[in-house]
């Protein structure tokens, strides 16, 4: 799981008839409002997260949807319905989602599948794994060995400082876990069996200069779709007949796209997926925040003063030109950014809308906008990094040592 | 390391004016003369081991060269001097080398390597490593992981009835090795950063309808030739500093020319080979016995019976048509499959020298020449299956959990 994006390089490349890109590895588009999701759901072949979806799955929840939901934040799907059913039904699922650790410090868009996950682990105390893909990185960039190794701790203690808890998920990276389960990379050579060159250059869009890591590398990412790759969490459960929930970021999708495709040749559940919108980069929707930019990006390490000139600075504006011109035709909510990060990070209904109306009427100006955000966002990273300095060594081993988890089935 | 070689289907396939075939999965000619190893030498780019090199080995082994290093068998090599040296000037180093599981019992031509890696431990007490390519085999046919699995212990308990000694012997499959070490599966994504499908495909002739697994593999066969892929083994030594000196089958180069390419560049010893000869068929020199084709082959489960009605029956005569022919004539020792055999399996020079000069006269008949070669090969296997019934699941075990080994440096 990754994302690397070089946003002017990447968007002036584009010529404006092109479809947006979307791939793991990067995500530009031309347009100012950001991503055609529509399009990109009818060209990736998953589906729309319909209201009769949401209104059956809000009935299992038994509580109000979570407002990445409310507000099509998470958007799409593959056989969500099959994961509905095991929670009527009351039959066994897990979850599973990762990321590839880039940086050190992980930014705003990195946490949005996190911070859902655990609102689902929260409502159906399934066990949860995810994975940290250092071999992906280490294959993708120059890097070491080493570099990889203390990004990936640090990156699982921010994973860790949203909430989890150790008896009900386990953290894993590839290089810790491969050489702690022998089930691990036998899934990833069945996997790796039933996948050839052919497709995995027509899916990622490989090629034959690229190294046979990155080439390998998606069976890495398929195989903890499948239950038997931890064996020590579901024990003697039969894991053919567990299902497995994945939240993520819709630029995933060709990798499960893939792993479903697999699946049933291998006696094996397809995965569910839900995947969300990305967040927008500083700089306006035309691609997702990137670490790899520190200008696109607010990270859970910028204090107060660099959260603050960071929006004032950067943060893309869809309000007039002059106070004059944004009182008399108001500010464009589509293309303004903290309009949109208020949309993740406001779970208030009433009041975001209030916001949206003032904002698009020219009674709240730009700077009015941007300090409520800033408010916000300060908050938010202040709690985070609160939390985030109880991560001991200690508790990240805890996580990442495999365990068996606590099963509700 | 394979073989599957349908020995009709390959040589018929061959037209008179191609060169010989030989990759790590089929070896075939169509010269009854067999392989011609000099030209193989020269396509290939390794070298033949010199009688100037051969002295000055037997210098600082103290003791007789194995009839395999006398008789050409082990004939080839990479940079041997390289281990020589580590000898002389009493530098560490450790010895490489296995097979691919492919079939419940073991066949002759399979102990080679071992046998002469056995002789060379004994002589200079260094530790050793079998890989056994569980993976490989899983990844090329169509065998569930319990088949494989299954064959890799029963393939393991021949290899350590040859008389290893579990202090100073690691055997490993990589699907069980890789989930009991990281550093095997970094040392892996190493080297598979290095290696693009392009030299993959220009190295071994994969192509775009391989499935990724396959493509992905070299690196697994080229992960143990460097000893930080141990460190159970090596503990505090520095790895960079330890050769690697692997003696096997000609038809694996591709592999250690392609880890020689790459290890410079991991600031890695390249290892050093040691290269034998084919074992034939017993229908003659177009091709090596194969497991996969029961009449080609003598099994180390085979009974004296089958032993003596297999050679009486199927190994390939240098012999005349009639005995008046033979004794005007003599018989072709180049040609002649039991001649070949006695080479690997009779080690008293003067003995196979009579019996060679009495053969090319004409003096010992072909059903005499077999009844040598007979008598000799049911003491061989039985022997073997003496100490092979000794060997308990308790012993493999010891072998094959990754445990220190007693260094001589």
């Amino acid at each position: 799981m990754t994302d690397h994006t070089d946003l002017s390089a990447l968007t002036s490349a584009l010529p404006n008839d092109l479809e947006d890109v979307v791939t793991p590895w990067e995500v530009a588009t031309t347009s100012s409002r950001g991503v055609d999701y529509d399009k990109l759901i009818d060209r990736f072949g998953c589906s729309k997260i319909s209201d009769k979806l949401l209104k059956r799955f809000e009935k299992v929840c038994c509580q109000p949807l979570h407002h990445f939901l409310r507000r099509g934040i998470f958007f799409s799907h593959r056989d969500f319905e099959f994961i509905v059913k095991k929670v009527e039904e009351k039959k066994p699922f897990f979850m599973y989602t990762g990321r590839g650790p880039s940086s050190e410090a992980l930014h705003l868009g990195h946490l949005i599948p996190f911070i859902f996950t655990k609102w689902l682990q929260d409502i159906f105390d399934v066990p949860l794994v995810i994975q940290l893909t250092d071999d992906e990185k280490f294959l993708w960039k120059n890097l070491t060995l080493e570099a990889v190794r203390k990004m990936t701790r640090e990156n699982a203690k921010d994973i860790i400082a949203i909430g989890f808890d150790p008896e009900k998920t386990f953290i894993f990276s590839d290089f810790q876990y491969m050489g702690q389960s022998s089930a691990f990379y036998q899934t990833v050579c069945q996997i790796q069996r039933m996948i050839t060159f052919n497709q995995v250059r027509g899916i990622f869009g490989f090629n034959e200069s690229d190294c046979i890591g990155k080439i390998g590398f998606p069976a890495v990412q398929a195989a903890p779709c499948f239950a038997q790759a931890f064996p020590q969490i579901f024990g003697q459960l039969k894991t053919t007949d567990i299902g497995c929930l994945i939240p993520c970021a819709i630029d995933q999708d060709p990798y499960f796209r893939m792993t479903r495709d697999v699946a049933p040749r291998l006696g094996l559940p397809k995965p569910s997926l839900l995947y969300s919108v990305f967040f927008p980069a500083l700089q306006g929707n035309q691609t997702k925040m990137s670490a790899s930019n520190p200008n696109t990006s607010i990270y859970l390490t910028d204090t107060p003063k660099q959260i603050k000139n960071k929006i004032n600075k950067y943060a893309f504006s869809g309000g007039g030109d002059t106070v004059e011109e944004h009182r008399e035709k108001g500010g464009n909510c589509e293309v303004d950014v903290s309009i949109q990060y208020l949309r993740f990070f406001l779970d208030d209904d009433a009041r975001l809308e209030q916001i949206r109306s003032d904002y698009s009427s020219g009674k709240l100006l730009t700077g009015e906008l941007k300090k409520i955000l800033i408010d916000i966002l300060i908050r938010f990273v202040s709690d985070h990094q609160q939390r985030r300095k109880l991560v001991t060594d200690e508790i990240l081993d805890q996580f990442m040592a495999p365990h068996p988890l606590k099963l509700p089935f």
